[in-house]
């Protein structure tokens, strides 16, 4: 009678420390879905934003009327942002990822990640709203500043600007809940 | 001797329970002054930019030049971002860094903290970094969207608003740090 209490305790560690690691496995796959949707977005933002190149069908004798996004100095760092970030996410990431997914025990290369993460959402904000200030100001001009919106004339270039924030915006979110979830898990460890 | 080893073994590990406390705790105190000076940050640029005001002194018969904050949206976002953060710092963060103080085995409310700490630097970067986009606008201006540089007119009003994202960047590298403290305390738990 003596002996039975510790088998059993025993037991019962094990199947909650089985639970736990289920628990944090599960949420590193989570994590490794939500990075993979995020570099696809960033990697779409970064190439929709990178070819938009508008060329007007009228122009004058001297000056022929074409809009590039690296006209704009912000367009351009939208598109290094979203392309670091890109790269980040398929280089670095992903394969550390994978590592958490088969060590669900390991505390350190998750908190790294958190770090980088952090660091990526921070990075990728700053280049999707600048981008979103400047998009705005296009559509609208500013009659204070005396800003024309240029969207009139350069339609598609503005189409095509407005729409490649949107895989920028999914990426923030994202990174938000794997900030979240990475900070889950390593208090599971 | 057979009760000998149990007493040592228990000493060892409260020794090291109290260590562990202590660097959590004084992370946590670190945690209390760093959002202590990103209140003030914040603060200071939701005021600087919410206070910014130039009025020209020439004027024509019908129209006299001035310039505010909320004649760009961009500021007007700017100067609410910075309230909604500092606001949070305030009422939210320092009541719970006190307590995490107290309290260094806290788990759930640091969790809650680097969740909200994340979305506020979102908030915090977006706004900065918008605002940052407008005010190089005004600076340089853009030769192919036809927008002039309205700072050789507005001196003033271009040196405060430039002058008033210092202290919300600042508030970002903070956030930054938060973050990776929290999630280093939460794995010391």
């Amino acid at each position: 009678m003596k002996t039975e209490p510790q088998p059993l305790e025993a037991g019962e560690t094990s199947k909650r420390l089985t639970s736990t690691q289920g628990v944090t496995r599960g949420l590193s796959i989570v994590d490794l879905i939500l990075r993979i949707i995020a570099a696809i977005g960033t990697l779409g933002s970064a190439v929709a934003m990178g070819t938009t190149n508008e060329t007007l069908s009228f122009f004058t004798q001297f000056v022929q009327f074409s809009a590039q996004y690296n006209d704009l100095p912000t367009f351009t760092f939208f598109v290094i942002a979203n392309s670091i970030v890109c790269g980040y996410l398929v280089v670095i990431s992903l394969p550390l990822s994978i590592f958490h997914i088969i060590r669900s025990a390991a505390i350190n290369s998750r908190i790294i990640l958190v770090i980088f993460d952090t660091v990526m959402l921070a990075l990728l904000t700053a280049g999707a709203s600048a981008a979103t200030a400047i998009v705005y100001l296009a559509h609208n001009g500013n009659a204070s500043a005396n800003w024309v919106a240029i969207c009139q004339q350069f339609n598609s270039f503005c189409e095509r600007t407005s729409g490649s924030l949107i895989g920028s915006f999914g990426g923030i979110l994202i990174f938000m809940l794997l900030i979240v979830t990475s900070t889950v898990a390593i208090s599971r460890c």
